[in-house]
Protein backbone atom coordinates (compact mmCIF):
# COMPACT_ATOMS: atom_id res chain seq x y z
CA UNK A 1 0.00 0.00 0.00
CA UNK A 2 2.94 2.88 0.82
CA UNK A 3 5.90 2.05 -1.59
CA UNK A 4 6.85 5.70 -2.57
CA UNK A 5 9.01 6.63 -0.03
CA UNK A 6 11.80 4.50 -0.09
CA UNK A 7 12.43 3.75 3.90
CA UNK A 8 9.76 3.36 6.25
CA UNK A 9 11.71 2.99 9.84
CA UNK A 10 10.25 3.10 13.17
CA UNK A 11 6.72 2.32 14.07
CA UNK A 12 4.05 2.14 11.55
CA UNK A 13 1.46 3.36 14.04
CA UNK A 14 3.43 6.32 14.60
CA UNK A 15 3.63 7.00 10.71
CA UNK A 16 -0.29 6.34 10.19
CA UNK A 17 -0.89 8.75 12.99
CA UNK A 18 1.41 11.32 11.25
CA UNK A 19 -0.03 10.85 7.86
CA UNK A 20 -3.96 11.14 9.53
CA UNK A 21 -2.91 14.08 11.20
CA UNK A 22 -1.55 15.75 7.92
CA UNK A 23 -4.39 14.86 6.29
CA UNK A 24 -6.78 16.73 8.58
CA UNK A 25 -4.24 19.88 8.58
CA UNK A 26 -4.00 19.86 4.69
CA UNK A 27 -7.88 19.65 4.20
CA UNK A 28 -8.61 21.60 6.84
CA UNK A 29 -5.97 24.70 6.55
CA UNK A 30 -4.83 24.22 3.16
CA UNK A 31 -1.03 23.14 2.09
CA UNK A 32 0.43 26.23 2.63
CA UNK A 33 -0.98 27.49 5.93
CA UNK A 34 -0.54 23.74 7.27
CA UNK A 35 2.78 23.14 9.18
CA UNK A 36 5.02 20.00 9.67
CA UNK A 37 5.44 21.73 13.48
CA UNK A 38 1.53 21.53 13.78
CA UNK A 39 1.15 18.31 11.90
CA UNK A 40 4.08 16.74 14.35
CA UNK A 41 1.92 18.12 17.56
CA UNK A 42 -1.55 16.61 16.72
CA UNK A 43 0.69 13.10 15.76
CA UNK A 44 1.99 13.54 19.41
CA UNK A 45 5.78 13.57 17.78
CA UNK A 46 8.27 15.59 17.54
CA UNK A 47 8.90 17.09 13.71
CA UNK A 48 12.19 15.94 13.62
CA UNK A 49 10.19 12.29 12.75
CA UNK A 50 8.53 13.71 10.57
CA UNK A 51 11.36 14.84 8.66
CA UNK A 52 12.73 11.79 8.80
CA UNK A 53 9.84 9.76 7.94
CA UNK A 54 8.89 11.63 5.00
CA UNK A 55 11.45 13.78 3.65
CA UNK A 56 9.80 17.38 2.89
CA UNK A 57 5.96 18.73 3.13
CA UNK A 58 5.52 18.13 -0.36
CA UNK A 59 6.57 14.30 0.17
CA UNK A 60 4.46 14.33 3.22
CA UNK A 61 1.55 15.92 1.04
CA UNK A 62 1.94 13.28 -0.97
CA UNK A 63 1.91 10.26 1.35
CA UNK A 64 -1.06 11.52 2.98
CA UNK A 65 -3.29 11.98 0.15
CA UNK A 66 -2.21 9.02 -1.94
CA UNK A 67 -1.04 10.36 -4.40
CA UNK A 68 -0.32 8.10 -7.72
CA UNK A 69 2.71 10.13 -8.96
CA UNK A 70 5.13 12.97 -7.91
CA UNK A 71 4.21 15.47 -9.91
CA UNK A 72 7.65 17.47 -8.88
CA UNK A 73 9.20 14.47 -10.73
CA UNK A 74 7.54 14.42 -14.07
CA UNK A 75 6.78 18.04 -14.67
CA UNK A 76 10.08 18.97 -15.67
CA UNK A 77 9.85 16.64 -19.32
CA UNK A 78 6.60 19.34 -19.33
CA UNK A 79 8.36 22.32 -18.94
CA UNK A 80 11.23 22.15 -20.76
CA UNK A 81 11.04 22.83 -24.30
CA UNK A 82 9.02 24.55 -26.86
CA UNK A 83 6.68 26.87 -24.55
CA UNK A 84 4.41 26.76 -28.09
CA UNK A 85 4.23 23.06 -27.21
CA UNK A 86 3.57 22.96 -23.77
CA UNK A 87 -0.65 21.77 -23.80
CA UNK A 88 0.49 18.54 -26.25
CA UNK A 89 3.38 17.88 -23.55
CA UNK A 90 1.39 18.10 -20.65
CA UNK A 91 -1.49 15.75 -22.24
CA UNK A 92 1.16 13.26 -23.25
CA UNK A 93 2.30 12.98 -19.81
CA UNK A 94 -0.70 12.25 -18.36
CA UNK A 95 -1.98 9.54 -20.53
CA UNK A 96 1.26 8.23 -19.95
CA UNK A 97 0.43 8.16 -16.39
CA UNK A 98 -3.18 7.38 -16.96
CA UNK A 99 -2.31 3.99 -18.94
CA UNK A 100 0.32 2.85 -16.49
CA UNK A 101 -0.23 0.82 -13.26
CA UNK A 102 -0.29 4.52 -11.33
CA UNK A 103 -3.68 5.38 -13.51
CA UNK A 104 -5.45 2.70 -11.03
CA UNK A 105 -4.91 4.78 -8.39
CA UNK A 106 -5.52 8.11 -9.89
CA UNK A 107 -9.10 6.47 -10.46
CA UNK A 108 -9.36 5.84 -6.88
CA UNK A 109 -8.08 8.84 -6.24
CA UNK A 110 -10.63 10.53 -8.22
CA UNK A 111 -13.37 8.65 -7.04
CA UNK A 112 -12.83 9.42 -3.93
CA UNK A 113 -12.50 13.63 -4.13
CA UNK A 114 -16.25 13.16 -6.18
CA UNK A 115 -17.90 11.61 -3.58
CA UNK A 116 -15.98 12.97 -0.09
CA UNK A 117 -15.76 16.43 0.26
CA UNK A 118 -12.73 16.01 2.56
CA UNK A 119 -10.51 14.27 -0.22
CA UNK A 120 -11.88 17.13 -2.94
CA UNK A 121 -9.90 19.83 -0.58
CA UNK A 122 -7.35 17.87 -0.60
CA UNK A 123 -7.36 17.21 -4.54
CA UNK A 124 -8.03 20.86 -4.86
CA UNK A 125 -4.78 21.91 -2.50
CA UNK A 126 -2.59 19.01 -4.92
CA UNK A 127 -3.75 21.27 -8.26
CA UNK A 128 -2.65 24.18 -7.14
CA UNK A 129 0.13 23.40 -5.10
CA UNK A 130 2.47 20.52 -6.89
CA UNK A 131 0.88 21.17 -10.18
CA UNK A 132 -0.57 24.54 -11.27
CA UNK A 133 1.83 26.69 -9.25
CA UNK A 134 4.43 25.12 -10.91
CA UNK A 135 3.63 24.73 -14.57
CA UNK A 136 2.20 29.07 -14.42
CA UNK A 137 5.50 29.78 -12.72
CA UNK A 138 7.35 28.79 -15.53
CA UNK A 139 5.17 30.19 -18.19
CA UNK A 140 5.70 33.57 -16.62
CA UNK A 141 2.35 34.69 -18.11
CA UNK A 142 0.20 37.33 -16.50
CA UNK A 143 -0.26 36.92 -12.55
CA UNK A 144 -3.19 37.98 -12.66
CA UNK A 145 -4.96 35.51 -15.14
CA UNK A 146 -2.80 32.66 -13.80
CA UNK A 147 -5.25 30.92 -11.61
CA UNK A 148 -8.11 30.99 -14.16
CA UNK A 149 -5.96 29.80 -17.02
CA UNK A 150 -4.72 26.92 -14.58
CA UNK A 151 -8.36 25.98 -13.42
CA UNK A 152 -9.40 26.00 -16.88
CA UNK A 153 -6.70 23.72 -18.15
CA UNK A 154 -6.86 21.15 -14.98
CA UNK A 155 -10.78 21.15 -16.14
CA UNK A 156 -9.63 20.12 -19.59
CA UNK A 157 -7.36 17.74 -18.00
CA UNK A 158 -9.66 16.36 -15.50
CA UNK A 159 -12.72 15.57 -18.55
CA UNK A 160 -10.28 14.26 -20.73
CA UNK A 161 -9.09 11.19 -17.80
CA UNK A 162 -13.52 11.28 -16.61
CA UNK A 163 -14.81 10.19 -20.10
CA UNK A 164 -11.26 8.03 -20.98
CA UNK A 165 -10.31 6.47 -18.05
CA UNK A 166 -13.74 6.44 -15.58
CA UNK A 167 -17.14 6.82 -17.71
CA UNK A 168 -15.37 5.05 -21.05
CA UNK A 169 -16.98 7.04 -23.28
CA UNK A 170 -16.14 5.53 -26.74
CA UNK A 171 -14.25 6.23 -29.15
CA UNK A 172 -12.21 8.49 -26.87
CA UNK A 173 -11.71 5.85 -24.46
CA UNK A 174 -9.82 3.62 -26.68
CA UNK A 175 -8.44 6.42 -29.25
CA UNK A 176 -4.27 6.06 -29.75
CA UNK A 177 -2.75 8.25 -27.49
CA UNK A 178 -1.15 10.34 -30.24
CA UNK A 179 -4.65 10.84 -31.34
CA UNK A 180 -5.42 12.55 -27.96
CA UNK A 181 -2.64 14.68 -27.44
CA UNK A 182 -3.72 16.28 -31.34
CA UNK A 183 -6.99 16.73 -30.05
CA UNK A 184 -6.83 18.24 -26.58
CA UNK A 185 -3.30 19.88 -26.33
CA UNK A 186 -3.77 22.73 -28.47
CA UNK A 187 -7.07 23.20 -25.73
CA UNK A 188 -4.91 22.95 -23.20
CA UNK A 189 -2.27 25.39 -24.59
CA UNK A 190 -4.93 28.15 -25.81
CA UNK A 191 -5.90 28.26 -21.72
CA UNK A 192 -2.24 28.59 -20.96
CA UNK A 193 -0.71 30.86 -22.74
CA UNK A 194 -3.27 31.74 -25.76
CA UNK A 195 -5.83 34.74 -26.22
CA UNK A 196 -8.92 34.28 -24.39
CA UNK A 197 -10.94 36.98 -25.59
CA UNK A 198 -13.60 37.89 -23.42
CA UNK A 199 -12.08 36.34 -20.22
CA UNK A 200 -9.68 38.89 -19.78
CA UNK A 201 -9.26 42.84 -20.73
CA UNK A 202 -5.86 42.32 -23.03
CA UNK A 203 -4.27 39.28 -25.02
CA UNK A 204 -1.65 38.15 -22.86
CA UNK A 205 2.03 39.23 -23.09
CA UNK A 206 4.43 37.44 -25.92
CA UNK A 207 0.74 36.75 -27.75
CA UNK A 208 0.19 37.97 -31.19
CA UNK B 1 -38.45 12.36 -5.78
CA UNK B 2 -40.07 12.26 -8.97
CA UNK B 3 -42.08 15.19 -10.68
CA UNK B 4 -40.99 14.82 -14.24
CA UNK B 5 -43.89 12.66 -15.86
CA UNK B 6 -46.78 14.97 -15.47
CA UNK B 7 -49.04 11.95 -14.30
CA UNK B 8 -48.68 8.87 -12.39
CA UNK B 9 -51.94 6.58 -12.46
CA UNK B 10 -51.56 3.00 -11.19
CA UNK B 11 -49.50 1.37 -8.91
CA UNK B 12 -46.57 2.66 -7.35
CA UNK B 13 -44.53 -0.70 -6.69
CA UNK B 14 -45.64 -1.30 -10.82
CA UNK B 15 -44.10 1.90 -11.68
CA UNK B 16 -41.49 1.43 -9.79
CA UNK B 17 -41.11 -2.49 -11.17
CA UNK B 18 -40.61 -0.99 -14.98
CA UNK B 19 -38.35 1.44 -13.86
CA UNK B 20 -36.03 -1.42 -12.35
CA UNK B 21 -36.48 -3.31 -15.25
CA UNK B 22 -35.62 -0.61 -17.90
CA UNK B 23 -32.33 0.31 -15.65
CA UNK B 24 -31.00 -3.19 -15.79
CA UNK B 25 -32.28 -3.21 -19.89
CA UNK B 26 -30.92 -0.03 -20.63
CA UNK B 27 -27.34 -0.42 -18.29
CA UNK B 28 -26.55 -4.29 -19.78
CA UNK B 29 -27.74 -4.03 -23.32
CA UNK B 30 -27.67 -0.24 -24.08
CA UNK B 31 -29.93 2.18 -25.06
CA UNK B 32 -30.94 1.24 -29.07
CA UNK B 33 -30.95 -2.51 -27.92
CA UNK B 34 -33.28 -2.57 -25.06
CA UNK B 35 -36.84 -2.66 -26.63
CA UNK B 36 -40.27 -1.69 -24.28
CA UNK B 37 -41.65 -4.69 -24.61
CA UNK B 38 -38.61 -6.65 -23.52
CA UNK B 39 -38.49 -4.38 -20.42
CA UNK B 40 -42.43 -4.73 -19.78
CA UNK B 41 -41.95 -8.79 -19.79
CA UNK B 42 -39.22 -8.18 -17.23
CA UNK B 43 -41.02 -6.07 -15.40
CA UNK B 44 -44.02 -8.55 -15.69
CA UNK B 45 -46.41 -5.93 -17.13
CA UNK B 46 -48.34 -5.21 -20.76
CA UNK B 47 -46.15 -2.64 -23.03
CA UNK B 48 -48.84 -0.74 -23.08
CA UNK B 49 -48.62 0.01 -19.44
CA UNK B 50 -45.08 1.60 -20.09
CA UNK B 51 -46.61 3.71 -22.51
CA UNK B 52 -49.19 4.87 -20.48
CA UNK B 53 -47.02 5.40 -17.69
CA UNK B 54 -43.72 7.28 -19.34
CA UNK B 55 -45.04 7.82 -22.83
CA UNK B 56 -41.95 7.28 -24.79
CA UNK B 57 -38.42 4.78 -24.59
CA UNK B 58 -36.72 8.54 -24.32
CA UNK B 59 -38.32 9.73 -21.19
CA UNK B 60 -38.59 6.05 -19.70
CA UNK B 61 -34.62 6.67 -20.07
CA UNK B 62 -34.72 9.53 -18.47
CA UNK B 63 -36.38 8.47 -15.45
CA UNK B 64 -34.67 5.54 -15.05
CA UNK B 65 -31.28 7.64 -14.93
CA UNK B 66 -32.72 10.09 -12.65
CA UNK B 67 -31.65 12.97 -15.27
CA UNK B 68 -32.11 16.12 -14.12
CA UNK B 69 -33.25 17.70 -17.28
CA UNK B 70 -34.40 16.36 -20.66
CA UNK B 71 -32.02 16.98 -23.72
CA UNK B 72 -34.79 17.22 -26.15
CA UNK B 73 -36.33 20.31 -24.54
CA UNK B 74 -33.50 22.18 -24.11
CA UNK B 75 -30.77 21.13 -26.94
CA UNK B 76 -33.17 23.35 -30.01
CA UNK B 77 -32.41 26.23 -27.88
CA UNK B 78 -28.65 25.21 -28.51
CA UNK B 79 -28.71 24.26 -31.97
CA UNK B 80 -30.73 27.17 -33.39
CA UNK B 81 -28.83 30.08 -33.93
CA UNK B 82 -25.29 30.87 -35.56
CA UNK B 83 -23.84 27.20 -36.05
CA UNK B 84 -20.36 29.15 -35.37
CA UNK B 85 -21.39 29.73 -31.82
CA UNK B 86 -22.85 26.37 -30.52
CA UNK B 87 -20.18 25.70 -28.40
CA UNK B 88 -20.53 28.77 -26.45
CA UNK B 89 -24.80 28.42 -26.50
CA UNK B 90 -23.82 24.59 -25.54
CA UNK B 91 -21.44 25.78 -22.33
CA UNK B 92 -23.93 28.73 -21.34
CA UNK B 93 -27.36 25.93 -21.60
CA UNK B 94 -24.81 23.86 -19.22
CA UNK B 95 -24.04 26.63 -16.94
CA UNK B 96 -27.35 27.38 -16.46
CA UNK B 97 -28.46 23.45 -15.51
CA UNK B 98 -25.79 23.28 -13.27
CA UNK B 99 -26.74 26.71 -11.42
CA UNK B 100 -30.32 25.77 -11.27
CA UNK B 101 -32.00 23.46 -9.06
CA UNK B 102 -31.25 20.56 -11.22
CA UNK B 103 -27.88 20.64 -10.66
CA UNK B 104 -28.09 18.72 -7.66
CA UNK B 105 -29.69 16.27 -9.30
CA UNK B 106 -26.75 16.32 -11.66
CA UNK B 107 -23.36 16.45 -8.82
CA UNK B 108 -25.70 13.34 -7.74
CA UNK B 109 -25.41 11.24 -11.03
CA UNK B 110 -21.89 12.31 -11.36
CA UNK B 111 -21.02 11.29 -8.38
CA UNK B 112 -22.94 7.92 -8.60
CA UNK B 113 -21.78 7.45 -12.40
CA UNK B 114 -18.09 8.03 -10.99
CA UNK B 115 -18.33 5.46 -8.33
CA UNK B 116 -20.46 2.78 -10.40
CA UNK B 117 -19.79 1.12 -13.46
CA UNK B 118 -23.56 0.45 -13.63
CA UNK B 119 -24.05 3.75 -13.75
CA UNK B 120 -21.02 5.15 -16.02
CA UNK B 121 -22.79 2.93 -18.79
CA UNK B 122 -26.25 4.75 -17.64
CA UNK B 123 -24.41 7.91 -18.35
CA UNK B 124 -22.34 6.98 -21.39
CA UNK B 125 -25.78 5.75 -23.04
CA UNK B 126 -27.76 9.00 -22.33
CA UNK B 127 -24.69 10.66 -23.27
CA UNK B 128 -24.52 9.47 -26.49
CA UNK B 129 -28.09 8.75 -27.49
CA UNK B 130 -30.04 11.79 -25.89
CA UNK B 131 -26.94 14.39 -26.05
CA UNK B 132 -24.52 13.71 -28.59
CA UNK B 133 -26.49 11.96 -31.15
CA UNK B 134 -28.80 15.08 -31.24
CA UNK B 135 -25.99 17.61 -31.46
CA UNK B 136 -24.08 15.85 -34.03
CA UNK B 137 -27.03 14.98 -36.49
CA UNK B 138 -27.69 18.72 -36.20
CA UNK B 139 -24.03 19.78 -36.99
CA UNK B 140 -23.99 17.65 -40.21
CA UNK B 141 -20.71 17.53 -40.30
CA UNK B 142 -18.45 13.98 -41.82
CA UNK B 143 -20.20 11.63 -40.09
CA UNK B 144 -16.09 9.38 -39.47
CA UNK B 145 -15.45 12.25 -37.42
CA UNK B 146 -18.68 12.68 -35.43
CA UNK B 147 -18.40 10.07 -32.63
CA UNK B 148 -14.62 11.42 -31.39
CA UNK B 149 -15.41 15.08 -31.99
CA UNK B 150 -18.66 14.29 -29.43
CA UNK B 151 -16.83 12.34 -27.00
CA UNK B 152 -13.95 15.00 -27.18
CA UNK B 153 -16.42 17.94 -26.82
CA UNK B 154 -18.09 16.02 -23.58
CA UNK B 155 -14.94 15.15 -21.81
CA UNK B 156 -14.20 19.15 -21.85
CA UNK B 157 -17.90 19.35 -20.78
CA UNK B 158 -17.46 17.05 -18.13
CA UNK B 159 -13.95 18.95 -16.85
CA UNK B 160 -15.90 21.95 -16.68
CA UNK B 161 -18.68 20.53 -14.56
CA UNK B 162 -15.88 18.29 -12.32
CA UNK B 163 -13.90 21.17 -11.63
CA UNK B 164 -16.38 23.98 -11.18
CA UNK B 165 -19.42 22.39 -9.46
CA UNK B 166 -17.70 19.36 -7.59
CA UNK B 167 -14.22 19.20 -7.02
CA UNK B 168 -14.73 23.45 -6.80
CA UNK B 169 -11.01 24.77 -8.05
CA UNK B 170 -10.96 28.74 -8.01
CA UNK B 171 -11.61 31.09 -9.21
CA UNK B 172 -12.90 28.37 -11.79
CA UNK B 173 -15.35 27.84 -9.27
CA UNK B 174 -16.45 31.47 -8.47
CA UNK B 175 -16.10 32.81 -12.20
CA UNK B 176 -19.11 34.76 -13.97
CA UNK B 177 -21.12 32.22 -15.83
CA UNK B 178 -20.21 34.68 -19.54
CA UNK B 179 -16.79 34.32 -18.27
CA UNK B 180 -16.71 30.55 -18.62
CA UNK B 181 -18.75 30.74 -21.49
CA UNK B 182 -15.77 32.80 -23.33
CA UNK B 183 -13.22 30.42 -22.32
CA UNK B 184 -14.62 27.30 -22.84
CA UNK B 185 -16.92 27.57 -25.26
CA UNK B 186 -14.63 28.26 -28.48
CA UNK B 187 -12.64 25.07 -27.00
CA UNK B 188 -16.05 22.92 -27.60
CA UNK B 189 -16.75 24.62 -30.57
CA UNK B 190 -13.60 23.60 -32.06
CA UNK B 191 -13.99 19.97 -31.10
CA UNK B 192 -17.62 20.27 -32.74
CA UNK B 193 -17.20 22.02 -35.73
CA UNK B 194 -13.09 22.98 -35.77
CA UNK B 195 -10.28 21.80 -38.08
CA UNK B 196 -8.22 19.34 -35.91
CA UNK B 197 -4.93 18.94 -37.51
CA UNK B 198 -3.05 14.88 -36.66
CA UNK B 199 -6.58 13.84 -35.68
CA UNK B 200 -8.30 13.09 -39.21
CA UNK B 201 -6.72 13.45 -42.12
CA UNK B 202 -8.52 16.01 -43.67
CA UNK B 203 -10.37 19.57 -42.16
CA UNK B 204 -13.90 18.92 -42.23
CA UNK B 205 -16.49 19.88 -45.07
CA UNK B 206 -16.83 24.01 -44.89
CA UNK B 207 -14.08 24.65 -42.77
CA UNK B 208 -11.51 26.93 -44.18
Amino acid sequence: MRARTGRRPGNPDTREAILRAARTAFAERGFDAASIRAIATAAGVDPALVHHYFGSKDKLFLAAMNAPVDPAALLPGVLDGDPDHIGERLVRMFLGVWDSPAGVAGVALLRSAVTTEWTARLLREFLVTQVLRRVLQHLGADPAELPLRGSLAAAQMAGLVLMRYVIKLEPLASAPPETVVAAVGPAVQRYLTGPLAGVFPHPPAGSP
